[in-house]
């Protein structure tokens, strides 16, 4: 049975090491959360498999890395000055603020009054002061996206890596919303991460890419571990779309609370290189942009079959890392019922995504031969680059499993007194049992086949 | 010949994209810099090389990636609030302000001006407002440091891990700080990014783990490519430690600006789990901490040799991501003059950290059997999981190699005629030409044996 219940993920989370609630000592940090032990590396598995699948494995792709703190101007002009806002409502009674589309009959959560404000907008962009001034007009903006660094940088990328028409750039990292209502653990935070690539094409074949893309990052997904049936695909209504895009395609998952969005797939035309450039009226930019009197550039790029400039079309797939964390953790937590009518909670990660791929466990914690053969054999496995191996001491065998299980660890490596020769057994000698999460199923494997056997499973 | 002026490190950065200046097209942000697509490669495989080391090789250290937002009284309790400041004067003639240690003879470094403002202090720290409150007091600090995540997560670490003494928790992930002069390239820069690990032991231990910590660091940057003599050692004499520190050794490195820190590792006593524990009275803190009247936690563990409560000693080695790259480009960075007295600049990269593994390069950009078969090679060798493998056919062969050279590649591998059997030579067929970066030596491998050369050579 996979968990369906939100506060049963989180405090699973929190026992585990997987997300612990930031501050937490001090009260906590609303709507920010700390990747613990056990959650930074599966955090780190899936970035590192989207960053495999998406620049690694094609060759029309690139990566970047831009800054958090962000030139004023990058987001005057790209419209987050003007329209990145949400309408929220304040309560006479008892001061609560909220976010109008989060009110359910229009009451407030808090005391549950209909006596409330008219709506307002509020940006959610948070502004840092910037240099030595206390007071005065410096400040920067943390990005709310991390796409725009992608676009301000499109001259240097082409001029720097001699891209041609049509390619991409990917890039992950931090992005800040000051949300006026975080809600449903790390689904909607003001602190997040995104994998974002902007995928540049010649105006005409946009359309054709839009759909290759979605297609593609249905498959990726899936790949990941997710069901089909918990994936939906939803085409957003044009009365509903963002001003710059044309077209976006949401690839829901079925969180629970619900279907909500874990990808955003748009068309957002020339929308946003045309607002960085210079001159824009020599362009021929074919969306409404604000007229651009501070950027020194202009971001178009040469066809080399037409020998002509263009401004490209952009089509974005954009993901959310904690919404895929937390998405892939919802997936994969399962409770099951043995044969002996006991339970066990196993996560069923993807081998490539588990925090710890093998732990390797001494039979008898007090044999120091044992010990020293566990870690002797832990330290051999770490050297095959699977990823993480630990070394397990910390309660009985039959603990050991279970906690493994329950932290999605694929196999486990026993090491007992036959494997060091102390049973009598000589031709166990130098064996070890090897158990495999899912199926719970041991084998005794020779140490010289060890290597192998890891190698093979991942 | 190693390049030893920044200006040439920089431009040579920004032509081929591994950094640029953020904003750039807007004038740029002072202080803030862009990791384009090379520099993301080779700072990704710099941070990779550090997390295997520390978090995988070892079975005593977990990692952590806690949030940048930061809770208040986080960097209250810290000692931030109180002290991260620099002394800085105002020039009353040009206004300008600067930090009073990097003044030279004391004198303005914009118009040349005596006529200077007493120093004053300048808390460095980044605030921002959180929440949906437009005025008031809920703000949050960005962190100046990684290391404050690690101390107040201490508790749910050891709780969800099972932890026992000595045990290391590490961190890779940004950190912010308003400097008032940013300055030499990403040497001291307002958006950095730190790889920390808080090494906790006993009290009474800490001195010989300090220094065993201060030889394994030098190993691993010897391990990263830098010179023995690039490297110094530098102990803070006593005056001039921070308050909570017992000792600090530095790692300089010969920057083209001087030897300067590349790495502290300080010994910081039980200060910081004291500073953010409840009921201190109760824990036989040794330094001086402040009265904690917010904190809901005892950041202690049990010794399981005497059954006793402790409040760790903390070793902390503390090393910038950014200074690590600039140091690695700055060691690696050679221009040799070749037989024919021509020039060659080669990035002289370790081929862990080499931005792109290999180039496959079609001899002939136009001959399409040939340009197939370059793309197909560069797909299988993908696969084999080294790392990033590039498909190049932007210049002749001689101006690929060129280019290669100066960003690191270590191998290329060539597809020509003989390759595809188009060259009357039958036992060429199906063989490519591999050079060496270094050497520039070439050799003919037959296709069956390119993975198992480049899976020994990487």
């Amino acid at each position: 049975m996979p968990a369906k219940n939100l506060d049963e993920i989180m405090s699973f989370c929190r026992r585990r090491g997987f997300i612990f609630q930031s501050g937490e000592i001090y009260g906590g940090l609303q709507g920010v959360y700390d990747y613990g032990p056990l959650g930074v590396e599966l955090k780190n598995n899936l970035k590192a498999a989207w960053w495999r699948a998406n620049v690694y494995e094609r060759d029309d792709i690139v990566g970047l890395d831009s800054s958090i703190l962000s030139h004023q101007k990058v987001f005057a002009y790209s419209g987050h000055e003007a329209t990145f806002a949400d309408n929220m409502v304040d309560c006479y009674d008892c001061k609560h603020r909220w976010r109008v589309d989060h009110l359910v009959d229009g009451k407030c959560e808090n005391c549950g009054s209909k006596n409330l404000t008219e709506p307002r907008p509020f940006n959610m962009m948070f502004k840092t002061r910037i240099g030595p001034v206390e007071e005065g007009a410096a400040f920067a903006y943390l990005r709310p996206e991390t796409a725009q660094g992608i676009f301000v940088n499109f001259k240097n990328i082409v001029d720097s890596t001699f891209q041609k028409l049509p390619f991409g750039v990917a890039q992950i990292g931090k992005a800040f919303r000051n949300e006026i209502t975080p809600r449903n653990f790390i689904f909607r935070v003001r602190e997040f991460e995104q994998m974002e690539i902007e995928y540049f094409v010649k105006p005409g074949e946009d359309e054709t890419c839009h759909e290759d893309w979605v297609k593609a990052r249905v498959a990726w997904w899936l790949e990941q571990g997710l069901a089909p049936e918990n994936l939906k695909l939803f085409t957003q209504p044009q009365e509903e779309l963002a001003h710059y895009a044309k077209k976006t395609v949401d690839i829901l998952y079925n969180f629970p609370h619900g279907f909500e969005e874990l990808e955003g797939i748009a068309n957002r035309t020339d929308y946003d290189l045309g607002s960085h450039s210079k001159e824009q009226a020599t362009l021929n930019i074919q969306a409404k942009v604000v007229p651009n009197h501070d950027s020194n550039t202009k971001l178009n790029i040469l066809d080399v079959k037409t020998n002509e400039f263009v401004v490209p079309f952009v089509i974005e797939p954009s993901a959310g890392v904690d919404r895929g964390v937390l998405a892939i953790l919802v997936e994969s937590y399962v409770e099951e019922t043995l044969e002996d009518n006991k339970k066990r909670v196993v996560l069923k990660l993807k081998p490539h995504l588990a925090p710890i791929k093998v732990a390797v466990i001494p039979l008898a914690r007090n044999n120091s031969d044992i010990v020293a053969k566990a870690k002797a054999i832990r330290k051999q496995i770490q050297t095959l680059g699977v990823g993480r191996i630990s070394f397990e001491d910390t309660g009985n065998i039959g603990k050991s499993y279970r906690r493994h299980d329950e932290i999605g660890t694929p196999l486990c490596v026993t090491v007992d007194f036959d494997t060091i020769g102390k049973d009598g057994n000589a031709e166990l000698l130098n064996t070890v049992t090897v158990r495999e999460r899912d199926s719970m199923q041991q084998k005794r494997v020779h140490l010289d086949q060890i290597d192998n056997y890891i190698r093979k499973f991942f």
